[in-house]
Order: C-alpha cells, then structure tokens, then sequence
C-alpha cells in the first residue's frame, strides 16, 4: 500500500488486510511493554490544517508505539498560513526526510492531491478531509462491527450478511461517506438515515437504502446503528427548527435504544454531543461501542502506518500508484 | 500509589516515598546518559485545561527522562472547547492507552473527579487544579528544604523542627495549600503571612500560625521563607491601592532579606515578577533556591511517574483507590 | 564548540568542520534505520519567541534523529507571554536539565544574550534573531552550493572562485547577513542586489559589492543566486508601489532565468512567494536548490548539535565561550 486516501477505492482484499494486521497491533496492545521496534528512525509528520486533537493524538499514539519519530505540524501560525502552496509545505516535509504525512484537510481532494502531485515520495494518509473522506475512522468502524459481532478470531471474514444504518447529517459527513463505500465492500448491507435536506443529491449512485424515518429503520432492526455528530454550527432553521427538535426527530433517545434488537451495537465517532444526537443512556449502554473505537483506532492506524511504511510493496506499488 | 491527587491526604510515609525515590532519580540525572529505561512502552498524556509551560515541559522530561511516551493535549482548540465533557475526553483517553494522565484544570476538584468517577484506570496526577492543589509542587518544595538543611543523605528523614513562613495571596493560592497539608505531614511548623482580605475564612482549621506583618514573620527568624507568585491580574483597590504598595509591604527587598537569619532559605515557585513580591537582589542570593526547586521538579515528577506506573501496588490499591 | 550564535565569528575551520561533519550526517540519512544513538539521554529545548514551524520541525526532526529528546516551547502562552524575562526562562530550562537551546527570537541579539549572560551552561544555537543572524541558515546555503559545484566528496573545500550574488530586501535580512560572513569566510565573493532603500547603511563595512540593478547582476554571470523572501508586510510605497512593481524589478522571472550561465544554481531559503520574488517556472527548475537546502538544513543541523552536545571540546572552550 502506498497511501490510504479513501475507501472508495480500497479494495476487499487491502481493507481485510489493514484489518487482520490491526488485529495483530491490538494483541500486542495487550502486553506488559506495548511498544514495537518496527518504525524505528521513520519519521510521521502529522499534517493538520484543521484542529483535531483526538484524530492528532490517536495517530502520534499509534507511530509511538511502533517507535517512529512524532512531528506535529500545525498549519495555524505557520508559513501555512502566510500563504505557503500545499505544495510547498508537502515538498518541504518531503526534503526532511517524512516518511508518512497524516493530513487533515479542509478541503476535499487535498490528501489526493498531495499523494498524486508527484510532489512527494512519502506515504500519505488521509486524516479527513472536507466532507469526501475519513478512510481510518471506517475501517476502525468495520474492525469494531467485525470484533463485536465475530469476536478476536475473525482474522479474514468481511461484513457480509450484516445490516449497518447511519443516523444523521450525511451530506456534509465524510465519515459516513467513508463507511458506505468500505461496509459495502465487505459485504454489508447499509442504511441511511436523514432529514430529505442533509442526503446527497447524488444518492442514488450510492449502494445504500435511504429512508427518512429513525424509527421506521429502528423497527427494521439493524445490528449496528452509527449515530454522527451533529455540527451544532450548522444547526439553523433551513435543516431543523432548534437543537430540541433535532433531538425528538433524530436523536438516539432511551425509546429508541430500547427499540433496538438485543444484540445490536451503537456506534458513534465522537466526540458525542450527549443529549443531542445521543443520549447519555445510550451512550454508556452496553451496546455503545463508542470507547472500543477510540482504542480500536490506534490499532486500525498502527495497521496502516506498518502496511505504508514497513509493509512490502507490489511491483505495481513501486511503480505509481 | 494509584494516584496523585493532593498532599493533605498523602500520608507521611507515603510522601518520604516519593521524596526518596526523587533523591535516587536525582542522582540518576548527574550520570552521562540521564536516560532510564523504566516507562518504555507507558504513554504519558499531558491533558492541560490551562497554559503553563513550566508545569507542562518539566512533566514531559520527567516522562521523557524515563523513557515513557509523551503526548502533549492542550485543551485549546481541541473538542473540548466544542463542549465535549470531562468524562469523554478521559475516557478517549483512556481508550487510547494513556498510563497516566498528568491533569492541569481551571476548576478545583477536577482530577479527584477524573480519579474516583470510575471512568478511567490510568494513573492521575494533578498538576495544579483552581485553587485546591498542586502537590508536585509541594513536594518539589519539601524536596528542596530538606536537601538544604539535610544534604544529600537524608533519605528517610522528615522536616521536623524546620519552621517555613509562607507569604503572599493565601487565599487563592493552591501552592499554599499543598505545601500547608504536605510541610505538617512531615513535621514543620507553617506559618501564613498575608494581608487580611487574601486569608482563607476557613484557615482556623488549618495547623498554621497567621500573621499579618511581614516584618514581624521575619523577625521570627524562619528557616525557610516562601514567597508566593502574585497574580497581576487579581491586583486591585480592594485588596492592595498599587503594585508599589504591595512590593513595599509584602516584597522580600533588600532589608528584609538581610534580616532573615543566617542560614535561612528562600523559595518562590516560579515565575518571579522581580521587583514585586522578591527583589532581583533576593532571587539571584545564595539563599533562594529557585532554581534547585526547578530541577528538584524534574526528579520529584519521575518518582511520582515511576510509583505510580512502575510502582508495585499494594493490594488496597488495586482493589480501588 | 559552545555555542552557535552567528557566522561573522566562525572560523573558517569551524566551518568547514561543520559542513564536513553534515556530510556525514547526510549519509547517514541514507541508510535503512536512519537514527543515530548519538545523542541518547540529551534533551533539547526549542524555545521558540516566533512562530516558524519550518525550522522549529528542522532542528526536530534534526534532534530526534541523533535520539535527543526534544522538548518545544513555544513562547505564546506561556509565563514569557506574562512578563518573566529571558534569564527566568533560560535559567528555568537550564535548571530542568536541557543540554541545547535552540532559540529563536525577535530581538536581535537574543541568543547572544543567553549565551554570555552566565545564566546557562547548555550549549545555545541561534534560529534566527531578528534582523542579525540566522546561521543554521547559512550554512545549509554554503553546504548546498558546496555540494552543487564540487560533489559528495567535497569534504575540507572551501568556496574559493564561487561568485553568490544575494538579492532582495538585504537591510532587514538575517538570511543576507549570515550568508555574507561565512561566504566570505569560506573564499566566495559575494554580490548584493538590491533597492537603494534597503540596503544597510553600514553596508561599505561589509566585503561584498553592492549593485542596484539585478539584470546588470544577472549580466555579470553568477554561480549561484540567491533570492531573498519577501516579507509581503514590509510591502509599502517607501520601498515599492506594488507588489507588481516588485516582482518585475526585483523577481527571477523567466527571461532572468535564461540569462543566468549555464551551471548557475538559484537558492531561495523558503517559504517561497511564488510570482513575487521568485516564478514558479525558476523555484521548480533544476537549477532551483530549493528542496536541497531544506534536506540539507536537517543535515547541518545534527551536525552542529552533534558538534555541540557531543563533539570534543578544546582546553579553552571548557574554560569559557
């Protein structure tokens, strides 16, 4: 694997292998001494141009613990910011000797650009960007859904068979963008869910069902129900009269918990908004997986900085792309 | 140790603990390589609600020093200034493997909130929490008086017989407090100077003297004399008409300093505002031992890290608190 | 060596060492597992008064390499943001045991300060102060243009017959000054370009030849050219009606490029204005050195923390500066 910028084009085959080598990284999480030699003298720069400390924090988490060398870099108060080309930034980390650049991007396609300019022989992960794209926070989404439902023995078994549903402002959500096209992938069957104003336009290119009712997906009882954080900034009355009325018609309250079949889960991205889109019951229930895939995650990106960084490539791979 | 939360219910054995334990790190720190292999593979997570630099890279060598893995969150800019609770942003913590969680807060009780909610099993250290606590602080103190009065070999021993004056803004002051609850543990007898109005009301259940004269405290002839940082921003008509006023009759000046007995010390925490409450003549003088306190820092933040995370536990301890 | 404050005091063999030592250090960052053990247990401070993620992550990435670790301060926010003083600072730093302090400041002669002062004993580098000196800088730019012209195995040769001609905003450039005292050091001749109202006064003390017109300079058939960033805030009618104007009088544009002699090098010390002094057809040419400078500087700069935290040190360096 050269880079990981979406789902969209990861194949079965490279997602199920992130996620059987991401559960090798969290058995290894287990032990007494948790850190591995495998990246020593690599160097990950973390590239973020938006603030997101858990996303910022869980990725230097992971290159520690593989004994890479840490360099965060802020865009805020940076050259970045006085005006700087991506391009320039990127070829500069480059010329440092960045073995991997994570970026979290404002912009949709940044991550792509970065990857495919040429300008760059660094692997690439794409940390979110703009509303197109969140490849880690999916596949530790599918690792927990798989770990869940087929425990710590499921090393090469996709999703098939299972029936995911995701809750909420889908439009501007690359998170759900990157769960449709990687749970599909691996066999399962997805839902959306959302008021007619936060689903895409272009939809029905999607291999997903839409409907427009939390409750009637409820009573269709799927095993894993994602709730996304709703962006209280773009909360105004074109989508939803106020934060009350967003939480009665799309929040997952204790009747819809209760509503749910008894072995499904309750995923969400964090950070949650209790009372919002998730209640606090809901939340600490046991059906919340919430905890599992923050810790997930470090193993998820473990996974892919080992597969990008020490992993062996394919003469295709070495060639481009 | 599970936890560092406070000096007033550390206990005297407990706190000659990690004072001998910081004397064996010390030395470690006059060796070529300062380097201790003792917390590889441990993350250390610097979670500060508030700016303080001093506080925050003296935990980082001390971890560092250590060999642990070091992640700096500051709150700023993180979810948490988009509302995220204390409780998610421990446990996101605590998912991603954090070992210890080195807490500095706004609010007093937050880290005793963060060790005994239940949420998370990592280690907690306060690193200065509103104006209840800051025991490394202390203990850094209780370091450094008993290293000048009792030399390198004084493993064991307590501070009996030593008599520290406090002096400064009592009131909102959680470095007076912990070394209040910390100095009496260890046998010294603590005495409070300060102006009536910066007095905490409840200081009668306090095992303190109070005075209100500067002057007559040092007449008294203190071993040790610790000015507190005053706080520019809480300077007003109510409390003091001018900063002239304050450094005039609660500033160590020349005079004053000289009238101090012979062997006597003087501390001051950090960051001084010379010229107010101490003298440029009376920080730089072989009595202040301001910059003993900062290296003491160092090596009494490595003996809480290593207690707590490399410590043996007793039983009581890994059942709860 | 002690200290590196700036390079109108360097030697020509200290120099030479240092530029001879990166070329060590450069092909050690050509092996497999890049990190050297060098510096195990040493801890450096970047203790930064400016924002500049470029070279903050330089001397980073620089210092972990060695396996230092490597503490940042950013001054904003921090005590040195509520009044403490450059000594506090230094001597707090000190106190936590940093072995080098990398500092950039505002002041022009900052480093110098901390560096005589007797505050510290930890070896200080200077990343730039004010308008005075950037020597890090320079010696990357001398490393380049040495490798350029004379290969890998360059190791010992100074710049004897080199002709750098520097162009741009010289009066307020720490970049110019540092370049102009080591390149002289080192044997080049050293030609500056510039308006009339941004040359430095003193500039008749200076062993370089000043021209006023950059196609007459170009005419002239430099090896190498360097052209200064333009601080787009130092922009106002005093010095250049417009940005335009700028650009078409004082940038390297395309005919520019092509009148320079066949195996000249153009430098440019990043981040680059594209359109303004530099056109993105010459910062992406082959001449454009841009990327091998910012290799480079990673290189220079283990080599002089190397040098400093590690090298032998003479008789009279243990005894004084």
């Amino acid at each position: 694997m050269r880079h990981l910028l979406d789902t969209k084009h990861l194949g079965r085959e490279d997602a199920l292998r992130i996620l059987d080598v991401a559960e090798d990284m969290a058995a290894t999480q287990q032990r007494e001494v948790r850190k591995l030699p495998t990246l020593r003298g690599k160097t990950v720069v973390n590239l973020f141009f938006e603030d997101s400390t858990r996303t910022r924090i869980s990725f230097e988490a992971a290159a520690k613990r593989l004994s890479a060398d840490v360099i965060n870099f802020s865009a805020k108060g940076s050259s970045v910011s006085k005006g700087e080309s991506l391009q320039d930034t990127a070829q500069t980390l480059q010329a440092m000797g960045a073995d991997a650049v994570v970026i979290r991007h404002g912009a949709s396609g940044a991550p792509q650009t970065l990857a495919t300019s040429g300008w760059i022989s660094a692997g690439v992960v794409n940390a979110g960007d703009g509303t197109h794209a969140h490849p880690t926070q999916a596949l530790l989404d599918a690792f927990t859904i798989r770990k869940r439902f087929f425990g710590d023995g499921s090393r090469g078994r996709d999703l098939a068979g299972l029936r995911v549903t995701i809750v909420g402002d889908i439009l501007h959500s690359r998170v759900a963008r990157s769960n449709v096209w990687l749970l599909t992938t691996l066999g399962a069957s997805v839902t959306l869910v959302a008021p007619p104003t936060l689903v895409p336009q272009d939809v029905s290119a999607w291999p997903v069902d839409v409907v427009y009712d939390l409750d009637d997906a409820i009573a269709a009882g799927p095993d894993a129900l994602m709730m996304l954080r709703i962006q209280l900034e773009r909360m105004n009355a074109a989508y939803f009269p106020t934060e009350r009325e967003y939480s009665r018609t799309w929040g997952l309250d204790a009747a819809r918990l209760a509503a749910l079949p008894a072995d499904s889960i309750v995923l969400h991205p964090g950070p949650m908004n209790r009372g919002m889109e998730i209640s606090a019951a809901a939340a600490d229930s046991p059906r919340s997986t919430v905890l599992e895939q923050v810790a997930n995650g470090v193993s998820v990106r473990m996974a892919v900085l080992y597969l990008l960084l020490a992993g062996e490539r394919t003469e295709a791979e070495e060639d481009g792309r």
